[in-house]
């Protein structure tokens, strides 16, 4: 059969064997297996939560309230706009692909740092849309600003993801505000806040205010998610914060009930719980300096990271090989080879997880 | 802001109220409010589904294991194929929309019966595709035939909806099959078995199979849910069923983690309780004697309905005021009027919420 042409540059995308199947292959036990490769909170997320899908679990015949009225408000409340302002996705994923199909098309492509968050570019593959990249991995806003000036009439989205995933940095707002200021007005700027918690927690400096930026700039969309500080990655629940233009034409290509009952009751619940944020926060970055100490004393560089993960350059030692004797060991990180970078990004864990990784890199880098 | 011109033709969608509002806004308790709205299982779910859910509540900070391994390997168990026919949607919807963005597109077309599903037309509308419909209201053969023959080169995409939401009707496997044979080989059909479990239960020549189907017919699609007769409709979790070739295509516009670590468990569990499916429809048809009773003594025309709902004609009398009226007696049913239909749809529901219905809808007659 013949499927539309656009499909045919775009790879399946080749999902990674789930735990049991690696516990049976190597023999590891399920229980010793540290899984530090997915960013994932390794608290769990607010017992509130658990108590609350608890309670409803048996309502799951029944569709969520498709209007997302109690989470619209309880997001508008924190961050002091209006439901408006809000649009939810399966995960800011989602909010990622309303947006990409609704700006960008085989005439606007879209602008991304080299290494960042691989869906900017999977969205846009799937339109046909184009793909501009700089040449620095990490955000660099002069190439950022070079590249959209020469190519101003076919670009239609920037993405800046602050902080970058898989890398870890984040920009200052000032230097963030400047750039955007110097961008036509109608390019759709997304600022992708997966890890916006983390980075105002280190850095007052590098907070994004998504009320500021939505209210000082009508081009901006800020991207936040439940699935990092929150623990709830597997709940996949997003949000896209925007002025009610931008909001209701995205709305045009939600499906319905795109979260689950379940998922609504846990990001509602959630945001009532602030003190689980602050804690995970709080151990993440004591747990985070090991991990810097550990490169240090080792000769590694590490790029200074303002999130739940740290990505470890390892000089002229092999990631990929030290990924899989990690693996063969029941530490599952991951390895940033794919991405043409000698480096791992390892999720900060709890303290007895990250002693286990210390425990085994030490060991591997000692033969 | 601009944005891409085929959004221009696109409504937001409207959700409707939640029933918290309609709960204070009529002073109605919320335990009194009966919804026979959205054809969800009034059983709830199984009971081994809750408690598989409350027993991993605490680990959905996880994501799922995204191959969907045991999930696939459940559904191959089940309908007698393999893991590679299988791709899994956030309800059969995101499949539905996977198959109209591979398949369809300006120049490519999809027909559908002129009252059916409608993410069907809402899909297409979002990629710019042409939607022809036949004059019928339910399934005509003949009439798709004329009109595919009229539009071949226009038309990618034929949705056969059995049985039919929301009116209720199915067809013949043998007439499907005929009319299938008829059917370009490079013209995908799809078949909507939303609900096939209730079909398949009430009359055995309706039964579309999967497994012979997509044997039979290299162009077909299959679709199944769990929203219906499993009793997961909150969990959005849906499947389409074809050869491998198809179906590695569709996973080419799969969103990674499309569904959650719960609604995975919850259908991999579903599965296996297959005593709640067999109760379920059988109740379900058993009650609905009650509503085919009700219209003939009313003098109402119905449809023949293979699915876990009703539609009935109300004649003279305007099936908007005695959707309002019920409304505001706390019973939520479906008004057709949308569709250019003088109707309203009703979920079969328990018995205490049918007498309900039936007690209410006798006194606003009578008036």
């Amino acid at each position: 059969m013949e499927f539309n042409k656009i499909l045919k540059n775009i790879k399946v995308y080749e999902a990674g064997k789930p735990i049991e199947l690696v516990v049976r292959e190597f023999g590891i036990k399920k229980e010793d297996i540290i899984k530090l490769a997915s960013n994932e909170n390794p608290n769990g997320c607010s017992p509130l939560v658990v108590d609350a899908i608890k309670s409803v679990a048996n309502e799951v015949n029944l569709y969520p309230d498709d209007s997302f009225y109690q989470l619209k408000e309880g997001l508008a409340d924190r961050f002091n706009l209006k439901s408006e302002n809000f649009i939810i996705g399966a995960g800011s994923d989602q909010v990622i692909e309303f947006a990409i199909r609704a700006k960008a098309n085989e005439k606007n492509g879209i602008l991304i740092a080299k290494t960042t968050f691989a869906m900017y570019e999977i969205y846009a593959r799937q339109i046909g849309a184009k793909i501009f990249k700089t040449p620095s991995d990490t955000h660099n806003l002069k190439e950022f600003l070079e590249i959209y000036q020469k190519n101003r009439e076919e670009i239609g989205i920037i993405f800046l993801c602050l902080p970058n995933n898989p890398l870890g940095e984040t920009l200052k707002r000032e230097e963030v505000y400047n750039f955007i200021k110097k961008i036509d007005e109608n390019t759709l700027i997304v600022v992708d806040g997966a890890y916006q918690e983390y980075a105002k927690y280190k850095d007052r400096e590098r907070e994004i205010k998504p009320k500021e930026l939505i209210e000082t700039f009508s081009n901006t969309l800020y991207l936040g998610t439940f699935s990092k500080a929150y623990g709830l990655g597997g709940m996949r629940v997003g949000y896209g914060i925007s002025n009610s233009e931008i909001v209701s034409t995205l709305h045009k290509l939600r499906p319905p009930f795109n979260i689950t009952t379940l998922s609504l009751v846990a990001g509602v619940t959630a945001l009532k719980d602030t003190q689980f944020i602050e804690n995970s926060i709080k151990e993440n970055f004591l747990e985070m300096k090991r991990y810097q100490e550990f490169a240090k004393k080792r000769g590694f560089e590490y790029i200074e990271s303002y999130t739940n993960f740290i990505t470890i350059k390892l000089g002229d030692i092999n990631s990929k090989e030290i990924f899989d004797k990690l693996f063969r060991r029941g530490i599952i990180v991951r390895d940033l080879s794919s991405y043409q970078l000698n480096a791992i990004r390892v999720t900060i864990g709890k303290p007895y997880q990250n002693d286990r990784f210390f425990e085994e890199i030490e060991k591997i880098l000692i033969r």
